[in-house]
């Protein structure tokens, strides 16, 4: 069972393989994952990944991975039932991380076959969703307004690195939706023991049944298992790199739980209609710039050249060096829309208290409340492409719940 | 005492002025804080501004304000003491918005004279802290320095909206120093019911009898009085816009507490020791940029042409799109340090665990553990100045308490 290897032979070694090895005087145990670029990837028994140069790997044992058909992933029609659509991450992944391809994993395939009635399954992209696009949106949104079409409730499986920005989206450009829409993910991946995939994907089929018209997004409550809660789509955002209640409610204020297996509902949401409406234009000539002390005014300047609104994540209420007001101020006069947010991410701007915030306004600039930055982007691309005439005007106005707390002025 | 007023005499409104006017059907009373670029800004009872085209500004009542003689701040010198040095920002200003200058409030200075026994003060700066550059950083540690090496704490008066940029950017070039370094600031200015001004210096003061030999922040724990907390300055975040308690340390985590008016400690801090030891430079040649789904390639580019390090707030554990790996691995064959750190905020970075990470990794770009991206950005521009050949190495090593968590093998 055991081979010795030298380091001529490393690139023997496949996915799966066990290995053990000495590192910094300590034994360590792993899986092999990858070789790419000169570096050894192994995958330990906690679930870490450590990170080898190949010319210093030096293996006491290894055992082979055995030969293991892989299931292929099936796509399963359904009608007036719920409808998963797979685009990639963690959630849709086996351990397989060397592509990031999406390889729907044997354990969540045989979960939906033996598991729920009336659900099926398709696999609508594959990728990790630091690659999402805007164009990739329009794709989700469509593939999401067929189905809602077909009378089913829509599941979309979507790494949890942009999923806000995807939820986001997707609620900007549906106007109206028939039955449910929501995202989820998972923190660990399905082969992991404290996977939080199966709870997840189990939790947004129960939610489906409370009918938010509105896209919603399901993931932990807490580091917990059995605390799925569900999420406004355009008021959360992914707040710790790697907890399984990573995504969260910008104020902490849930829509619903899961209790005992049954969604409960714990605020008002929109209900969902007769039929669904879809916008599907985004134009993705907007950014985000985050400033901070320091910044040279001619970035400001070529992002101003490279895009018709940006979005800035400025200090405290929506500020900014009094050198960028210039540039704000410039990009305003030729057309470009500037949007004040902030980078402490929780609370109110307000660009009438402190003297910046009124000169970024007379400036031009505007501020919408207490909208995310990152709602905020896909919200401008989304006016960018539909109502670029009253781009001000709606960008302060709540379209989809992305607003909460606007100037009080009593 | 009261004067009707119309739109042609509405200049002659000076700060301090009442005014009664009816808006939207509603009557307002608020005080004339300015009349700017036609906008006029009203300061309203409850603290929030509002404010009016001047020509849509018809007052119904204005009530002149009464001519106050201004104290004037004084300067005055200590030994062996507390010495406040004042910057600028809210805690230091009257409700002057309208130019961000520090007036320092003459309930401040008032507080000052007849409070504290060898406390002195001194104004030097007095801009509001988005106005912050790397060139006042190294102005503040000289007089910082100045104080310690005189015997004196140091107490420093700072506009809450950086105040963490500053007190990162201090602690970086204040390799060891010899009595306590506390930054303060306030949330609310110092004529307002609800200020957090003088609790806020007060306790200040009362924590520098800790002698915590790194530099700290104070500010409210919570949103009621009394809940002055010492923070590691290299681990706190301004994470609300607007409440008392908006600058908190990243893992919740406090240094100390006043309880009945005594600091008491709550975890180790670094000790002061016999002399301080000041390295005056920064290489403000460092930039944050902030990664989002459909990023123009272009934008990096420039950024990267412009600086000698990027700080990179990516996805998840440290990630970007494929299209911007191209152009990290083109930015560091030119020589530019990528330091990935998280826009979550909360948890660690790791480049090893997703082929995106790996990917980043064999195109140059290094993470740091859990380090805030303002953190990084204030040491790479140390880093940039004084161990440019040692910059990835460094970067990687706490060197003021500034990563807590890296990367576990076991």
């Amino acid at each position: 069972m055991f081979e010795a290897l030298t380091v001529a032979v490393s690139t023997d070694l496949r996915f799966g393989d066990r290995v053990k090895l000495t590192y910094n005087g300590r034994k360590i145990e792993g899986m092999f994952i990858s070789l790419e670029h000169g570096l050894i990837t192994l995958k330990l028994g906690n679930g870490y990944n450590i990170v080898l140069q190949e010319d210093e790997f030096r293996p006491d044992q290894v055992t082979k991975a055995e030969n293991k058909p892989e299931r292929r992933p099936r796509s399963v029609d359904v009608k007036n039932g719920v409808k998963i659509l797979a685009t990639g991450g963690t959630i849709a992944s086996r351990i397989d991380y060397t592509t990031g391809a999406v390889k729907p994993s044997p354990e969540v395939i045989s979960a939906l076959e033996t598991g729920e009635q009336n659900v099926g399954y398709s696999v609508i992209d594959d990728i990790l969703s630091e690659n999402m696009t805007p164009e990739k949106w329009i794709y989700i949104a469509k593939k999401t307004k067929e189905e809602l079409d077909r009378g089913n409730h829509v599941v979309i499986l979507h790494g949890t690195d942009t999923m806000t920005y995807t939820a986001s989206a997707l609620a900007f450009m549906l106007e109206r939706q028939s039955r449910s829409v929501i995202l989820t993910g998972s923190q660990r991946s399905s082969d992991r023991p404290s996977s939080d995939a199966f709870e997840n994907i189990s939790s947004s089929i129960m939610f489906t049944a409370l009918n938010a018209g509105e896209v919603c997004i399901s993931m932990h409550g807490s580091i917990s298992d059995f605390s799925g809660r569900l999420m406004r789509g355009t008021r959360s955002r992914k707040m710790h790199t790697s907890r399984r209640d990573a995504i969260r409610p910008v104020d902490g204020r849930y829509l619903a739980r899961i209790e005992d297996g049954v969604a409960i509902k714990e605020a008002e949401f929109r209900s969902t209609g007769e039929d669904s409406v879809l916008i599907p234009k985004m134009d993705s000539r907007a950014a985000i710039l985050y400033f901070y002390p320091g910044m040279d005014p001619g970035i400001f300047e070529t992002i101003a050249q490279k895009n018709d609104a940006i979005v800035i994540m400025g200090t405290g209420l929506g500020h900014v060096s009094e050198s960028i007001i210039s540039e704000v101020r410039k990009a305003h006069g030729s057309g470009v829309h500037i949007v004040m947010t902030s980078q402490c991410i929780a609370g109110n701007t307000n660009l009438n208290v402190y003297s910046t915030g009124r000169e970024l306004k007379a400036a031009g600039a505007i501020s919408a409340g207490d909208i995310l930055p990152e709602v905020a982007l896909t919200k401008a691309m989304f006016l960018l492409a539909n109502h670029s005439d009253e781009f001000e005007k709606l960008m302060q106005i709540p379209m989809r719940g992305e607003i909460e707390e606007r100037l009080r002025i009593e």
